[in-house]
């Protein structure tokens, strides 16, 4: 597994990763009928440093990470993370979350949060906490989950 | 009080208002030495509907208000204020809240969300509270206060 930085001939390997997590509406803030322009502009957005987790030449996972808030608040990372769906259950998240905490610790930051991870997502919420990751806020019913209706999403939060 | 949609022509009115909190960084996550050009681009980017209260023509108060989240999260709404330095303690920021939350209703949101209150900033803590807020999250030390280093943020909510 090798995690570059990602640039314009991987939009479309990002969208192939992104596309089936946008269209299944369960675990992104994103509108399901997004189209590729869309989403490349909101995931390689100017403030976003995007990556791309591949294993030979196939791009498996992406993340972007940034600064959580300007100003006095620009020492909190912030990550989105999505896997491709034919590569689950093989650390990709895992692998992408640990080095981009390299990554924010690297650059400076002191901490990374998660505004909004989609409290029925028990798998990132898993993931999350053993990455070191602990819950810090619960906000109530701010998902509309396609199958499941509202539910809470949740604020989480490490030190580097 | 007349609280109205802000246009072009208020740009420096907003400023005015904008300035002082700007640069004291002591409640907005925004670079104390941000410009009005750069103030102006964040508060009323596009999917921020922008407003001021206005007493005389006197531009006191600004706020914006944008859903929070896109996609499943679009039905949160999320408002940022600011009052005048000069028309302090006359409930410009209360009159704006109220006002935002009527227009949130009206605009078919069923709640606010505020993703970083500085726990410092009591005042405010308290008058969100007063406008049936609740703390739902705190997040460590995610505020570099100028003076008092660094501080808490909180997550607040209120149902619509």
């Amino acid at each position: 597994m090798l995690i570059r930085p990602a640039d314009d001939a991987d939009d479309a390997a990002i969208w192939r990763v992104l596309e089936p997590t946008v269209r299944a509406g369960e675990t992104l803030m994103l509108p399901p009928q997004m189209d590729q322009a869309a989403a490349i502009s909101y995931w390689r957005q100017p403030n976003h440093h995007a990556f791309v987790l591949e294993e030979s030449s196939d791009v498996l996972g992406t993340y972007y990470l940034r600064a959580n808030q300007q100003g006095h608040g620009s020492h909190v990372a912030n990550c989105g993370y999505a896997t491709a769906a034919w590569a689950a259950g093989r650390g990709i998240a895992r692998a992408m979350c640990l080095y981009s905490l390299e990554q924010a610790r690297a650059l400076g930051f002191a901490a990374m949060q998660f505004n909004c991870v989609v409290a029925s997502n028990e798998r990132a919420v898993g993931l999350w906490r053993s990455c070191g990751f602990e819950v810090v806020g619960r906000v109530p019913d701010t998902f509309r989950h396609p199958e499941l209706g509202y539910v809470d999403t949740l604020v989480m939060y490490r030190r580097l």
